[in-house]
């Protein structure tokens, strides 16, 4: 086993959260709107969770596109927290694939897989090598003990010219 | 040919825009947050417009989630007007696929496009007499002269009991 496989993957998730958060109501004005809060970091996942109030949609469920949204900030924030010691470093989605399954009823919570760390290493190797890398995520969107949505992204990170 | 190939899918697409307007402005909070305005309606496409300013993301290109959302609304509104005579009908989407091909820099539009008349009245068909009926819509998000995103939705329509 080599450093970076013992080396914890967040040394400081709840700084790590901290900054992501802030980030978010930085600069991207509609997350405010929506009411996205970082929720969870471990080494196992990242979780957003959302009101249904500011997310309702036409029948008082939630918006179709704040779970989509909520599940691809879920992935776009782990890759944020996983290369954030990596600077100028650009993270777009790429692909989306989306299944709804139940309609959300109440306040709901986009929690995305943190990949094996063989495929973490991967990424970010090609990432400083080549200043380009792509990575495929899997979120899960849940609403009290209901699984609501699955969602997979996949994701390519630049390092700016 | 029958009655429903001859006549027309739109009667009056002036006022179908109007109310279809009406009814995301006053039923999905965020729509207004997003300033998305139903700008065309035909027999062969439904578009709906957003400013890049309201939608912007961390690097001030158009933030995928609206994006996704823009294209899904204008699937989920070409739906509406297209089953505003049937009354007591809900609109969900069941699966989405996209694929974000270029970064969006100035105001965008999603323009979903109108299935062919055999799909439609199939689609109707299906409706009034089992309750329920699935559809595939196709949409293209376009930003000044490039094509942005493509957006495939599977939606369903259902009766209210």
């Amino acid at each position: 086993m080599s450093q970076q496989d013992i080396a914890p993957l967040f040394p400081d998730p709840a700084g790590g959260m901290a900054r992501l958060q802030r980030y978010l109501d930085t600069s991207i004005p509609l997350v405010a709107h929506m009411q996205f809060r970082v929720a969870h970091l471990d080494d196992k996942c990242l979780s957003l969770s959302a009101p249904l109030q500011a997310n309702r949609n036409h029948i008082g469920t939630a918006f179709g596109g704040s779970l989509h949204g909520l599940a691809t900030l879920a992935s776009w924030g782990l890759l944020w927290v996983l290369l954030e010691d990596i600077p100028d470093t650009h993270i777009v989605i790429q692909e989306s694939r989306m299944a709804y399954l139940q309609p959300v009823k109440q306040d709901f919570e986009a929690m995305c897989l943190v990949p094996n760390r063989g495929q973490i290493n991967q990424f970010r190797r090609a990432l400083k090598r080549r200043g380009k890398a792509r990575i495929e995520l899997h979120a899960e969107i849940r609403s009290g003990d209901t699984l609501a949505a699955n969602f997979t992204g996949y994701f390519v990170a630049v390092k700016a010219a």
